[in-house]
């Protein structure tokens, strides 16, 4: 059994991203530290528990952590105000908003005011269209782009595999569909209504699932050459675990483990696209300045 | 050998278009029909070919046509001049615009600026993000709109089934593969880096070629149970000829023929998004007016 345990690949992530800060801080000679802000709209615990992890990683990161946090009762236009003035400030790199909103605010109208320079998480349409263009400016969301990296870390190529993803949300199945299909993977996308999800998953070289349903995927039904990427994170008797029931699963499949895996990742990505955003802003305002000598 | 034909596709939307037509001229007491206005630069013979086709089809259906022609050499800013005319008339309805355009207008730029509600090939990628959100009031490509006018037509029922699709160009594979995703099929999405693309093809339940590759996809690997829409149009020793090579094909097999298939229904797919641009006008103005009194 191997796991793929998601702690080293985000330290490793974690590391590369302290570097690149301390490089440009000191090419620049400048104080100043890349900065995300956390937009929250009531006190969900998931959203909580996500953003206690995101800070801590954030301060491991040398990043600045900024939230703002609103009542649950908040109105769409103080919602606006506050995201149009997070957009408009210099001094912060990356937004995050946490999602689903509140039923009273219109997701699909908001989600088009986040600056696209600023969104880290690939809450604007803009960046699906950048990531289905294979345009490289946009941004991914955290959990798809979390699944790459872990691939990447551990060496497991992409190219021509049949990659079977279980769940078509837009934040998961669809955006790494296409992360998949940028890298010349053949994907299959399967859901509540696939006839014979069990003859699905017996074809996958590599499994992702990602439908948010405690252990629905038997063990006994993967290969064992299958690479595993298990994204669920459901509560089940009090106790943290996956769509993929391990149970039975054959001690040669490598998998990634929950928690400890998927999860362990998303952090550390976030921080990879705010360093991005800051990176770029810092060359670009720099280059200005050596333009006007 | 069940063939697929297109012409009885067309023809019944096309009855249908006209119905629609002519019970809101009566509803209204109007003379104005609907109009789709192509935007075409320089003189492809491919552009040429579908013009005349859009043309004949219009007619039939009772819509005027309006071609803008411009020069091969024509620069971006005419061109965007041009294109904002027509969003700004009122007596335009749909526009097309033939791409890809030449290499020296943007079309990643230019693709923003047709208007939404006018975008009845679906060039704007807000329509593919509508698709994407299965917000029915956006637009979707003519080519994969057939597909999918084909299969109701001949009630081949899509939930659930093992689609595969060969091809994965923005204007055909990416939006297709959405329609059917947004009927419940398991879709798998292959391309030239498919490792094997034989074993994909015999998996399908419904298979659908738009690779742009003659012949490729050999007959003799499609199960008899699978139903063949072939998307491609390729000239192979003068002679027209799809993505499927089909001398091998099992007889019980049912499949689209090239010319005659999927080709052939392009055009009433197109004159259905322009009567439902048209029709949309028609009754948001004749409400407004009765809201007056």
């Amino acid at each position: 059994m191997t796991l793929l345990k998601g702690k080293p690949v985000a330290d490793a992530i974690t590391e590369e991203n302290i570097a690149v800060i301390e490089s440009i801080r000191k090419k620049y000679n400048i104080k100043r530290r890349p900065t995300l802000a956390i937009l929250r709209v009531g006190s969900d615990e998931n959203d909580l528990a996500y953003e206690r992890g995101a800070k801590s990683r954030m301060e491991k990161t040398g990043i600045e952590v900024e939230v703002v946090a609103l009542d649950a009762e908040v109105g769409e236009e103080e919602y606006l105000k506050k995201l149009r003035g997070l957009n408009s400030r210099d001094d912060v790199d990356g937004i995050l908003c946490f999602r689903p909103l509140p039923k009273h605010i219109d997701e699909d109208k908001v989600q088009y005011e986040i600056s696209e320079s600023k969104d880290v998480d690939a809450f604007n349409p803009v960046n699906l269209i950048k990531l289905i263009d294979k345009d490289e400016s946009g941004f991914v969301p955290c959990t798809p782009k979390a699944v790459m990296e872990i691939l990447k870390y551990y060496g497991i190529k992409v190219e021509g595999k049949r990659v079977v993803i279980i769940g078509r949300s837009n934040v998961v199945g669809k955006p790494l569909a296409f992360l998949m299909l940028n890298k010349n993977a053949t994907v299959t996308i399967c859901h509540t209504r696939t006839a014979d999800l069990e003859r699905e998953v017996k074809n996958a070289e590599i499994l992702v699932a990602a439908a948010g349903s405690a252990e629905f995927v038997k063990g006994e039904w993967i290969g064992k050459e299958t690479v595993v990427l298990d994204v669920g994170i459901n509560f089940k008797d009090g106790k943290l675990v996956g769509d993929i029931d391990t149970s039975n699963i054959d001690e040669d499949v490598k998998f990634t483990p929950v928690p400890g895996g998927v999860g362990a990742v998303t952090t550390s990505v976030l921080a990879k696209s705010v360093v991005k955003v800051w990176k770029k802003k810092m060359d670009e305002s720099f280059d200005e300045v050596s333009d006007d000598f």
